[in-house]
């Protein structure tokens, strides 16, 4: 049990050296006790090559540290300066039609780049060597929100290059090679590992199983890009390392780069992500647009969590209005303090906010901070104050293991981002439409990655649109006796991407067989009998299972074999909701209808109550208002906060 | 008359030798007589450039044949294997943009390089020479749909040069290219064929001239790569020589390459084509979207049998959902049979599921087919059971030459591709619903090529936006008796993508000027004051001849001269189907307004009734199911089938 | 006080020469007087590099004068010939997305190349040697429509090499820029001048600072581009130079080509411009789309009379269908003589109709002109035969000083480019829409660029959306005694895009600040309690000012000190006519609410009444016919018209 604490995102080089004392005193007088500096800022450390200047850095942590603040490091990787393209002019990433993507803003490198990766190794070196026992630096931050701007991706020669070499040491010879991938079927056998070129560009599709050894290449190469600096910064310093991950991103194993960290943190911009990268109606972006998703948070901090194994911070929390979402609103009065607790609730250590002064230059002048760019406070400014006061008032708190938990897994996003079959189908809207239907039951839920090998004391595990099975997954299915839901799409693949001989979802012992597969148009959902339907994914099956629901079609919707149940297809919200609740009462699990945008996330003790609506929700023992939250606690029964 | 077959694709080397002679023999049971295969194991025949394997071919024909199955062989130029680019890297097409199209799919190749070409002649003519006289090889498909994913038109060195040749071939000195072209205009004169570039990325569109010069170039480039092969296979074999087309295609001229075949064949999937490129609006796709729409099959059978001048087939029939439309849903049971009467009803010849078993892996795994990948039969396997039985109980067919014809001329749809004055315009849209409008009055229709010297006992003949007048057809015209329908852009041209000076529609003797075209934004259709509207296109006449119907902008829509009618602008459905009425009526035609959904088709002493509806339509004398189909005797009125 | 003249654009080159005579008397007896020919020419002019032909030029010239008609000649620079490119491959401009924008078209070259700099200058001074003091030739016109098809952004070397020359003159060290910009963000310093590269395909945005100085850059290049024709002919003639501008182009400072030339024309294509760049939605442009949005025209009339320095002509009017927006309807009748009578009204002194016959080749062949192809009259003949008679009538006119001015500001419409915050924000939109109020009020309205340094005498100015202050500005806005209109988004950055230290709207003296900027999503417009709405773009407001509306949010959303106004965010149509409404009957203007599209222009002595509108208008004193306008004299209320 520990106090959570607030932080802040802060850029010494951007102001007078006259006003950091200042800055960082009114910080500590804000409730803030963390710090972040210093993850854009290469060129001000290294000029030109080899010219180095640490003393303004040095300056800058000591004013901070002096104020009592903590500060996390980051290393500035996401930004290399100028005069390093000139001498890697081939560092820079190519996107998917062939272009380069040049010098001028940020992510201007690729993963891939042998020089890139040295010059990364030989800063982070220096800044460890400097700053590795530094009394205020108490972690490091390493690179800046990997993915951002699409930046997996890369398709040039450095990537080129590397991908033969991993397909090399992966299949050894190229016999095997076009065997897993099914090469013969257009004649796409290679004689050689050299012929073989990156994915991009093909006349019709590229073979899929080409694609995901190709998706599976560039996450490796994130997590080894990563861990370089990892082991840089290990030789000189003890303190925790962390990596600020961003909102749906898939295109890297999180799980894979969080293993080499102590703690994961997030980018948090509930509006931003919103507009920008929500898969909800425009109704629902209208009544949440000053509010967010009530799921999207939640979903993050869990899957966060987990990719931290416990230890995980907001490291930017969104203040008010963002600068890159195609519109962006205020948030409602209340929301800044809503979203913190939110992340407190679900466990976090640190909620960092997203900047402490609005730039008045460049990319961001119009992303809002806690100050303006004046000085003077920001609308977010007494929410946060607030917060910092109760959070002192509440003491320390920890959040609680969920009893129900849900498979989340990098690698089936790349699948089915390879082979959608509809042009609607996507894996994370698949797993986070899985997860709100939980949320809006009431239930808390974890997430795992797919190589879980215990299930442990929970009474629930979903597993919805796996791509394929591992040994540790099955282990953990065959020993649970809890309640698992699958499918649709379930252990639809071998790991080379082929139809499993057994016929999906591939489950020994459970005797169902996907025959056939079909995507529908948006306006030809399938009724299912008992209310709902099933929308984008349908699947026909040959089963002996008991028939628990079926579509208006004739054929099972739900399917079900002892505690294994299986899903033929992907129910819409209602359906979602009744089905996971019916199975959630199976489980012995209490499941509720929450009325819209009331969310609860349970933290042991206490319970957080959270009113992500536009209007005040009248509840059993409180009236909660709009963007307002409450805590409970859960023997007393009353209302802490 | 014969009796029509039915047949498979089959790809023997995706499958263990050992399994060959079972499958073959329940494509026998199944009651199959063709078998396609080949067409794309160019890697497994030659593995490295000259190591060539024939002896797994040479026992997977043999099996076959044995099993009492004719065999359709495939040349594999569709899928050049990877070290072909080793040796030729510039045989890649190149995209609009200007990218390389790369290996990595199929047809990723530049009909007009040379290299290219010369590999392509020496695999056939090996493949000749070892297959030109197995008595199992009853016939050849050269190459593989041509055109599909967007294949015709490449913007590289190699179709530059081409294209540079052709035109000096064409126009002989550069003067009259000028002349032809009016470069005069934006001071686009050359000086030299050499000066002459493809036409893409000019700074705005470039000369339609240009273009159209272009467009007939590039259909030409496939013509050649076609006779290569056709030549190099006529030195060893005498069986018919085939292509199978795709649907909607336009780029090339199908009856110019067809002239050099023996029998045309065409890919047809109803479900697919739906979705994915057709006009109709989201109601009617969504109300057929189990059925595909019921024109688009007659239409391309009607198409094909042109151009095979009589004798053509179905290559690949869909048997249930695909992998490559937007969404994929499954057919209506019963659809396969009535896809495969309805082919039949029109002349087919062999009708051929595409394909045998659905392969597990590479690009098409979630393609069904008629069996599993795991073997078991898939849902299309009773329809297809079926409908052997009742083609062998019916016995000898033939179809019979409409009454009704319409041209459909590929130029024209090259030419309104580069100048279609509303982001509306389409040619092959214009005539699709000219033959709908024909076809929902119950009338059975013979498409021609524009160069038709004689429309012989025709009643009514229908040439709706032909680009330009040739003299072959003019001939046809006058000295025709039945009645001509013409119109909107009919004869709007010359040769030289030019006004021509009588303006259109440039007809000797009908006295008719356009003098002006407006195109009309979807939301302001102009009202016929007997019905239905004038959309997308609207000219304005200065005529003596007589007026039959005008608009509600008070200038003619239908105006007629003895048997020649013009139609001043597009008709929608409503229009259009009154208009073809009376015309046809004129003519001396019965018509009909068929209820949504069925159709029928006269097989000369039979009738097909299809209902493509999704639910059963009751008849004069007899109820026609939901996907469902009667054969009835004209002279007996017995339902056959 | 002139009497108007009407002309026509004619390309000699296109037609026989026999014909040009029988052309020329038609234009005269039609009550044409000027005809511009020749800036599509040059390849008629030099066939071959050096290789001058004149004298068919010469005798168009002569034919043409002879015929009465005064001819503008047009510089062919807009219209390089292919032997050019030949010389200078580099020439061509290069698209944002790297590639060629090649040969084949028009507008084919970078502004910034050198070579191609010097051939122009070669030619037009060889035409100016020879035409300079040609008696026929009265006028010429500099190239053609420079940033047509998208043509003033190059991003190709020979612009990035300017660009450095540019930036260096402009901040003399590269620190000065670093700063400026604001480069320490992400590291983006730069350590000479040799580094910068022009701001295109950077991973995400390039920073605004970049972006800005170059639009800046391109701008300047244009008018440079122009500078060297200017001198050039000036060595050789001294009737006026004119070039002709678009509609909505905004990527060059028109105010700055225009004061080296003596007279501002442009092309004005009402029913093109209408569907291909309004922000109109579907039903305003379906109502609209035989007539053109009523108040576009004006508007560019009344910015080009700005530019022009009071002296400006149509050069282009559209007489009939155009061929290249999406839908391309004809005109009501009489909409060709309403747009000559409102250019008219508006002070122009020429109105010139493109084109005098359709050309029957090449890309604009479905483009209409005064003649069909075949010479026969097109519809808008009998139009401007009326209207050539009518001007006659009237005799001399002038346009009136208006008594309300509006701000319009190239540098605002990049600035907010780079930067809009909203997908919906767009510079030209919003001054338009202010325009649009103004117009329906019943006003005149004065275009002004932003270094105007005194309102004059006029009662009401308007400044929205200034990206910066000017010193001129400002000490007009100081000494004006009438009522100033800003906001929002007024005044916002300082010359570096940066936000201001004092904050915007960065006023001395008028104590308003904007603490912090929204912007709103379409459905979610901001009431505003005295009606109307605010939408896309919302600011919250630190103010003593006098409050006179608020929004429904509790903002202030119109506030006021003295005579300076401010409105924080953008009032919908409703909201903007009624505030504008209440601020010009403040500064002592008659304001009425005009029908939907009936418009007045104040012409002195006469008013020019229009309907734009599909229906006849019952004015007070007399009934206005669609498509038809009144003048009315002032004293005697006479209908002159």
């Amino acid at each position: 049990m520990t106090t959570p604490k607030l932080g802040v995102c802060y850029y010494p080089e951007h102001w007078p050296e006259a006003q950091w004392a200042h800055d960082a005193r009114q910080m500590r007088e804000l409730g803030l006790s963390w710090v972040r500096i210093g993850e854009f800022a290469w060129s001000r450390m290294e000029a030109r090559p080899g010219s180095l200047t640490w003393d303004w850095l040095d300056r800058a942590i000591n004013v901070l540290g002096n104020a009592g603040l903590q500060v996390v490091l980051g290393t500035p990787t996401a930004t290399p300066p100028r005069w390093i393209i000139d001498k890697y002019p081939d560092m820079l990433a190519i996107a998917i039609d062939g272009s380069v993507r040049k010098f001028g803003s940020r992510r201007h490198y690729c993963f891939s780049h042998l020089g890139y990766r040295k010059e990364c190794a030989r800063i982070v070196d220096l800044m460890g060597e400097r700053y590795g026992s530094n009394p205020h630096v108490k972690a490091w931050q390493i690179d800046n929100e990997y993915g951002c701007h699409d930046t997996i991706l890369s398709y040039g020669a450095s990537a080129e290059a590397a991908f033969r070499i991993w397909l090399e040491r992966k299949y050894q010879d190229i016999t095997a090679l076009n065997t897993a991938w099914g090469n013969v079927f257009w004649s796409m056998d290679y004689n050689s590992f050299a012929q073989i070129q990156l994915p991009n560009q093909t006349v019709t599709e590229a073979n899929p199983a080409h694609v995901m050894d190709y998706r599976r290449f560039a996450s490796d190469e994130v997590v080894t890009f990563n861990k370089i600096q990892v082991e840089a910064l290990r030789l000189h310093t003890d303190v925790p390392l962390i990596h600020n991950y961003m909102g749906r991103i898939t295109e890297f194993d999180h799980f894979a780069v969080g293993a080499d960290l102590e703690i994961a943190s997030w980018d948090s911009y509930p509006l931003g992500f919103l507009e920008d990268r929500s898969d909800q109606g425009e109704d629902f972006k209208h009544d949440f647009m000053r509010q967010g998703d009530p799921d999207f948070q939640a979903f993050h901090h869990d899957l966060y969590r987990a990719v931290g194994r416990g230890k995980w911070w907001v490291m930017e929390q969104q203040p008010g209005p963002v600068n890159w979402a195609p519109y962006n609103p205020k948030p409602l009065a209340g929301m800044v303090r809503l979203w913190t607790w939110e992340a407190i609730a679900h466990g976090a250590d640190v909620v960092s906010y997203f900047r402490w002064r609005q730039a008045p230059f460049a990319q961001e002048q119009m992303h809002s901070g806690l100050q303006r760019p004046d000085g003077g406070p920001a609308d977010c400014h007494n929410d946060i104050f607030k917060t910092a006061m109760e959070i002192k008032k509440l003491g320390p708190v920890q959040t609680k293991q969920a009893d129900v938990a849900l498979v989340f897994d990098y690698a089936s996003a790349w699948a089915w981002d390879t082979q959608p079959q509809s042009q609607d189908f996507n894996y994370f809207r698949l797993v986070y439409e899985a997860y709100s239907g939980l949320r809006r039951l009431g239930l808390s839920v974890d997430i795992l990655p797919a190589d879980t090998e215990n299930f442990r004391t929970r009474k629930l595990v979903l597993i919805p649109g796996l791509f394929t099975w591992n040994d540790k997954l099955k282990t953990a299915v065959d020993n649970f006796k809890g309640q698992v839901v699958m499918g649709p799409r379930t252990g639809s693949k071998t790991e080379d991407f082929q139809i499993p001989k057994n016929m999906p979802p591939n489950i020994d012992g459970f005797d169902a067989k996907v025959k056939s597969v079909e995507t529908l148009r948006p306006t030809a959902p399938i009724d299912i009998t008992s209310g709902g339907h099933i929308y984008i994914w349908r699947e026909h099956l040959e089963t002996s299972c008991d028939v628990i629901e079926v579509g208006g079609d004739g054929a099972p919707v739900h399917i079900r074999d002892d505690n294994l149940h299986y899903l033929a297809g992907w129910p819409d919200r209602e359906a979602m909701a009744r089905i996971l609740s019916n199975i959630a009462n199976a489980a012995g699990l209490d499941t509720e209808d929450l009325p819209t945008g009331y969310r609860r996330r349970d933290l042991g003790r206490y319970t957080l109550h959270m009113n992500y609506g536009a209007s005040a929700l009248k509840l059993k023992s409180f009236t909660l208002e709009s963007a307002d939250i409450a805590i409970i606690d859960n023997e007393t029964h009353k209302r802490l906060i």
